[in-house]
C-alpha cells in the first residue's frame, strides 16, 4: 500500500469533482491500484489557500467551495504566503494544476508548474497554456527529474488522446488529424438547428456553464486553435503556436446558413484539421459543412470527436459523448494513476 | 540495447504482415524503443516448420510464404518434429499465435500457448478462441509467470480496445457497449445500400479476402458474438459463452428492407451489445435500424466502431476505418511493443 499526499491548485468545477472523484472511488484504488491519499494543501485564487500536511477534510473543503466560503479555515496549522510557499510546504507528491487558463503566456500555472517539478512532485494539469507554451521545457525537465507531466484532460476532457498514444499506439507515427474539438460552438451550431437564435444559444451555454461571461475564445475559434497546437506540439513533435494556425469562428453563420443545410440533410460544424508534410505541419479551425456520411454529422451538442491518421491505422476516431466536469476530473484521475503506476 | 527473439504460430496475411512489419519499424525500434529482434522460428500448417536460433532472414520468409512455398527451406539446423517442439527449441521471448479459429474449443492454440507460457515465454495471439475459451487460465498463468498474455488484434484489428481499457482508462468500470463489430457484414450491408444483391456482396468480400469460402461464420453473426464474448469476459470480468448470446445474422434482410430504409434515410447494421446489471451481462448481437444521428450510421464497409458506456464517460467511441492484415499485425506489434516495456 502507497499512500501519496495531493496537493490542487484551483478548486472550480474541475477541482471539485476531481476532490469528490477522490472521495468515490477511495475504496477502489485501496483495493484495485493499492493506493491511499490525502489532499494535504489547496490554493485558490480568490477563495483562500489550505494546507494541512496530515490531509485536509475532503469533504468540507467541497462544501465550503460550493458555498462560496473562504477554504482558509479548514485548518489553522500553516498559513501560506503564496502559491510557491503553498507548494514548497504542502509535502505532495502530486500537483493539480487546474486553475483558468492564460491563451497569451500560460502564466502563472508555468512557473508553479516547475516550482512543484523542483520539488519533485508529478505534474498534472487540465490547463491548456502551460501544454502548448513550455511543453517541452516541463517534459524534459519533468524527465530529468524522473517525474511525470501529464495533461489528459486538456483535451477532449477526460477521453484518452495523449495517453492513448503515449500508452496503447506505440510505434505510431501521427501524420494528420481532423475533428470537433469545442464543444460550446457545436452545442450552438447543434441548437441553432433546433430553432434558436445565435444569441439564444450562447446564453444557453453560459447558463448550463460551458461558456464564459465572455464567449468569445470558444466561438472564434481560439479555444480550438489551442486544443490543435496541444494536439500537433505534442503527438506531431512539433511546436505549434495557436496564432499561427488559420482560424474563421461561427461568429459569421447566419440561422439561414444553417437551415438551408438542414434543408440538404447537411450540419454546419466548426472543423479542427491537422497535416505534417515535410516535417511542417499545416493546421486549420474553419467551419464546414457536413454530410451525414462523416462521422461527424453525428457529433451533436458538447459532443467532441477527433479522427487520427497514421502510418499504421489508416483511421482511427474517438468521440467522447456528453462530458462534464466529472470527465475532466476522471482524466486528472487517470494521469495520476498513470504517473505513479509501478 | 535489448534484443528479443520472436516465434510465429501461422503465417498467413497477418503473420506475413506482421514480419513485413518488423522489417519496417525495425530503425524505428531500435532508435526510439532501444530493442532489436530476430525472427527464430515459424510455424506453419501447411507450409512447413522452421527455426535458427540465429535469426531467420525474414524477407526470405515473407517470399517463400508469397510464393506458397515450404518454409523448411529457409535453414536446415534444426527440424521440430511438431508444434510443442518448436516452441520448446526456438529460444523465443514472445511467441506469436496467428492461426485460424477454432470457435468450438479454441484449440489447438490454446496448449499452444500455455506450453509456451511455461517456457516463459509472452504470449501475444490475433486469435479470439483462447480469448473465449481460456482467458482466465491462460491470464492467471501468465501473471504467475510474470509473463504478459496481449490479445489487442482479436476485437477490431490493431485499433486499441484491450489496451486502452487497461493503460490509457485506469479505474474505469465499464456497464455497457455496443457497436458494429463484424466488418464482412458491415461491407455486404454496405454493398447492398449500393444495389448489389447479397449473393454479389458476398462474392466481393470474398473476392477482397475479408469472407471465408464458407461465410456462415460471419452473416450468421457468429464471429461477432465471440468479439462480444470476449469484450466481456476481459473488459467486464464475467466468462460469456458465444453461444449464451442472443444472436441472428444478416442472412434474412432483405434487398427491399434495405432499399425501404434507404428511402427513409436510414441504413440496416448488425449491432453487438452488451449490458452488465446487478452482475449479470445482457449481449445480443441483432440486425438493426439506424438512422443518421446515429454515430454508427457513418460506419460504412469495412469500418468498425464500438461505444463504451462506463462510471466515468458516458460515452467513449471508438471507429476504426478501412482495416486490413498490416492494422491487425500493429495489434500484435503494440501488445509486443507493451510486453516488453520496462
Amino acid at each position: 500500500m502507497t499512500h501519496y499526499n495531493l496537493a490542487l491548485l484551483g478548486f472550480g468545477n474541475v477541482g471539485q469533482s476531481l476532490a469528490q472523484l477522490l472521495l468515490d472511488k477511495r475504496d477502489e484504488l485501496r483495493d484495485k491500484y493499492q493506493l491511499t491519499y490525502s489532499i494535504t494543501a489547496i490554493g485558490t485564487r480568490s477563495h483562500g489557500m489550505v494546507i494541512n500536511t496530515d490531509g485536509l477534510d475532503i469533504e468540507a473543503a467541497i462544501r465550503l467551495a460550493v458555498n462560496g466560503s473562504d477554504l482558509s479555515t479548514l485548518s489553522t496549522k500553516c498559513r501560506p504566503k503564496n502559491v510557491f510557499d503553498l507548494i514548497r510546504q504542502c509535502k505532495a507528491d502530486v500537483l493539480f494544476e487546474n486553475t483558468p487558463v492564460n491563451y497569451q503566456s500560460g502564466e502563472p500555472a508555468i512557473s508553479h508548474l516547475t516550482f512543484a517539478l523542483e520539488q519533485d512532485m508529478h505534474i498534472i494539469t487540465a490547463n491548456k497554456g502551460p501544454v502548448v507554451h513550455a511543453y517541452s521545457f516541463l517534459a524534459k525537465m519533468a524527465e530529468t527529474k524522473g517525474r511525470k507531466f501529464y495533461f489528459e484532460s486538456t483535451v477532449m476532457d477526460g477521453a484518452p488522446i495523449f495517453s492513448l498514444f503515449r500508452e496503447a499506439l506505440p510505434a505510431a507515427q501521427l501524420f494528420a488529424f481532423h475533428g470537433i474539438l469545442n464543444s460550446t460552438t457545436n452545442m450552438i451550431l447543434t441548437r441553432m438547428e433546433n430553432g434558436e437564435s445565435f444569441d439564444q444559444a450562447v446564453t444557453y451555454c453560459q447558463k448550463i456553464g460551458i461558456a464564459e461571461t465572455d464567449p468569445s475564445g470558444d466561438i472564434d475559434g481560439w479555444d480550438a486553435a489551442v486544443k490543435v497546437a496541444a494536439l500537433v506540439t505534442v503527438l506531431m513533435g512539433i511546436h505549434l503556436n495557436p496564432a499561427d494556425i488559420q482560424r474563421k469562428g461561427i461568429r459569421e453563420i447566419t440561422i439561414d446558413q444553417i437551415q438551408n443545410a438542414r434543408l440538404e440533410g447537411k450540419r454546419w460544424k466548426l472543423i479542427c484539421s491537422a497535416e505534417k508534410k515535410n516535417g511542417r505541419v499545416m493546421a486549420k479551425v474553419w467551419p464546414k459543412l457536413i454530410g451525414p456520411e462523416s462521422p461527424m454529422y453525428a457529433a451533436a451538442g458538447t459532443t467532441s470527436m477527433v479522427v487520427f491518421e497514421t502510418d499504421i491505422l489508416a483511421g482511427l476516431s474517438i468521440v467522447e459523448q456528453d462530458p462534464g466536469p466529472q470527465t475532466t476530473a476522471y482524466g486528472l484521475l487517470a494521469d495520476f494513476l498513470n504517473a505513479v503506476k509501478p
